[in-house]
């Protein structure tokens, strides 16, 4: 192992047998953890050419078991977004998609620190279990056509473990070691195609555009590279996206959206990244018109008829589309206003998120208990006019004292005298 | 520690605090070694400035106990070599300095891989012990003038567990990782002045002469902010140093540098390094007369009286001094011969130091035994004219079957037409 670190130390390319060795060691738990965190450092600082970072990926995906989806009919088709706040886009997407007759198999994950977690807001919904066995997960393919669902079984135990070590030993934003952690489950997850959500800005991993168009063609390459069809889409994280952050608020939103009244920029990216994924999936010849598709299905209630039924297979009570009250409520709503007149010029996606998250809508550390009604829900956002006094956002709280929470979104809201144009869409990788 | 990994990662440099909290916290356990083992890799890859170097140092000799000399009349005058192939410099230089009336006390190490170590060399006289207590040193110190023992006492704990983990994590060979080590200790030793002997070449852990003198430049830099007096001397190590290597051979060869018949690069660093340390001990006005007056110690036997003194200190049988033979003996001398005639334009010294071991003369890992007779004896070095067939080395093996280590040797010897001249004296840094 030694002479593995010392390869990569000195900035050099570690073989497939060397990038084999340590995850087999890292598998079967042989190599201890103090190497393994050494080799992540010198990988964090030294990098990693497209093969390495494809060997990690392969070797990590072997390192567990794989869902095998190849007894579903059609091209499946899934989506992934390396995280934001605000982000419920898998939400109204998966249903949406599914309506157009293309199974959309959802293997999601559970938010910690400034970002939320698609399975904590589905689970908001009373009854909705994300546990299911892999037998039901593909007889809901079948049935219903698409299910957000946790893991199951052991995926890629290797990554399990390095991402542990990761997040204690300061190596997390690594393109390689990202790009390794997401590819390993997405391959593993059996899906056909992939569209993935790179997004960039403060409440993303990735601060800037170059690194997230680095993630990006990374992610595409690892997925091009095992014969998926795999693209990416790089989208804005410097302010929330949508208005809802928090997880029955954001359920309600992906609710409105397939009731055809969600924000723009929601809509916008569900609409983008969904006519990418019928495009991939063979069920329109091109954007323009699998975009007119996906509307049609808004504007005719399939796409939420397939999300109540998507909630009703997975055991939740499908009334919650009609009701969206039955899920928790917070006991408080406070009004927060701006302190000034003006264009609204900033609105920090990750410090909002921690603010969500102080509330106790999200994790501090992994085991914490989350409450499901608290949360913002947002009246203006960047580029939007204000006069003083006027009504910024909501706050829904379960206490009644909320001045922390407030003090912290006031200091990261600017109000300027003329604002810049917000950009949704950065670039679209296909290769 | 995850900010403090941060910072370094980062290539920023730490505050004396955060260094504190590292080394607090590797001393009292409550860091996780694979925090220890990312934090060194990034020092490994970023660096650290004096500042974090000197800190860094002074922690770690907090960590642990203090020897205090101060009882002791004279200035108290310390060498340290780091480490090389037939390096036995120490053992004839201590009591030949001490001859001087100056007190030498010298807390050695053990050998590790290709290099030897003073103390296991020491221990191939027969009753020589290197465990005393700091009384029993101390008490030495006034009747003879010279000690070489190991550490006593709980010297340096943090730098203890630090070593250990460079030791598997491929982050041996940083500068202020070596720095701070090496100074923790010798400061701890409580030396008033100390001669570093920093080693080039491709026996020693620095290869280039470039970083020979940037590590130099940090020994000396943290020595002198201590208030202790500092300096130190680049030598050559692409060859062995001497023509003995092994442990009771060395022994040997040190009996002959104090009887006036010694290698004549082995005497010129003697005296090199010990005219220095008498210049810094005062008992001499320059370095040329202190050279003199060594010389004379030697030609008068004064310098060998006072090894056999410190030998029977420490428990040894004094006679060694006039029979070597009384060390363990090897059952088998081989003498290799030149297979072409030629000058020699290469002996490789780390290659060397693994034939020795591999004989059984040291360590592959660190609870190994050792065999005290084995070794090799050179009659040619570099720049030696030899004709085929002429002897190049004698080896002593307790095997008969040597062939493996006879490969190794002659792979790594090479006779050229003619030969570039040996500098052994590359640099003297004093700040």
């Amino acid at each position: 192992m030694v002479d593995v670190i010392d390869v990569k130390r000195n900035g050099g390319e570690l073989s497939p047998e060397q990038i084999q060795f340590f995850i087999d060691g890292v598998t079967d738990g042989s190599i201890p953890d103090y190497q393994i965190s050494a080799l992540l450092m010198a990988i964090y600082l030294q990098g990693m050419t497209d093969a390495e970072t494809t060997t990690l990926t392969m070797d990590m995906l072997h390192s567990g078991d794989q869902l095998d989806l190849s007894d579903i009919d059609g091209v499946k088709v899934d989506k992934h977004s390396t995280g934001g706040v605000g982000d419920k886009t898998s939400i109204p997407l998966a249903p949406l998609v599914a309506s157009m007759g293309i199974p959309v198999p959802m293997i999601s994950g559970r938010g910690l620190g400034h970002t939320g977690g698609t399975l904590d807001k589905l689970e908001a919904i009373p009854g909705y279990t994300v546990e299911i066995s892999e037998a039901a997960f593909k007889q809901q393919l079948r049935d219903v056509g698409c299910a957000i669902v946790g893991a199951t079984g052991n995926i890629a135990p290797a990554d399990k473990k390095i991402y542990a070590l990761r997040d204690v030993t300061d190596t997390v934003d690594s393109i390689p070691l990202i790009a390794g952690s997401i590819m390993s489950k997405k391959i593993a997850s059996g899906t056909d195609a992939l569209v993935l959500d790179v997004k960039t800005g403060s409440g993303a991993f990735m601060k800037t555009e170059a690194d997230a168009v680095a993630l990006a063609k990374a992610l595409v390459t690892i997925g091009k590279g095992v014969g998926m069809n795999a693209m990416a889409v790089i989208s804005d994280m410097n302010q929330p996206l949508g208005n809802a952050i928090g997880n029955a608020l954001e359920i309600k939103e992906s609710i409105d959206v397939l009731k055809g009244n969600g924000p723009a920029d929601l809509v916008d990216l569900v609409l983008t990244i969904g006519s990418q994924m019928v495009v991939m999936a063979g069920k329109a010849p091109d954007l323009a018109s699998a975009r007119a598709a996906l509307q049609s299905h808004i504007d005719d209630g399939s796409a939420l008829a397939k999300f109540r039924a998507m909630i009703v297979a997975q055991g939740g009570d499908g009334d919650v589309i009609d009701h969206p009250e039955m899920m928790p409520q917070a006991t408080h709503e406070i009004v927060l206003k701006a302190a000034k007149s003006g264009v609204i010029t900033k609105m920090k996606a990750d410090e909002m998120g921690i603010a969500a998250m102080l509330l106790g809508g999200g994790r501090q550390k992994k085991d914490d208990q989350l409450d499901y009604a608290v949360g913002l829900w947002l009246n203006k956002k960047v580029g939007d006019t204000v006069t003083a006094g006027e009504p910024l956002m909501t706050v829904y709280s379960d206490q009644a004292d909320i001045s922390e929470v407030e003090a912290l979104i006031q200091s990261n809201i600017e109000i300027g005298a003329a604002g810049e144009s917000v950009k949704l869409i950065h670039e679209i990788i296909t290769d």
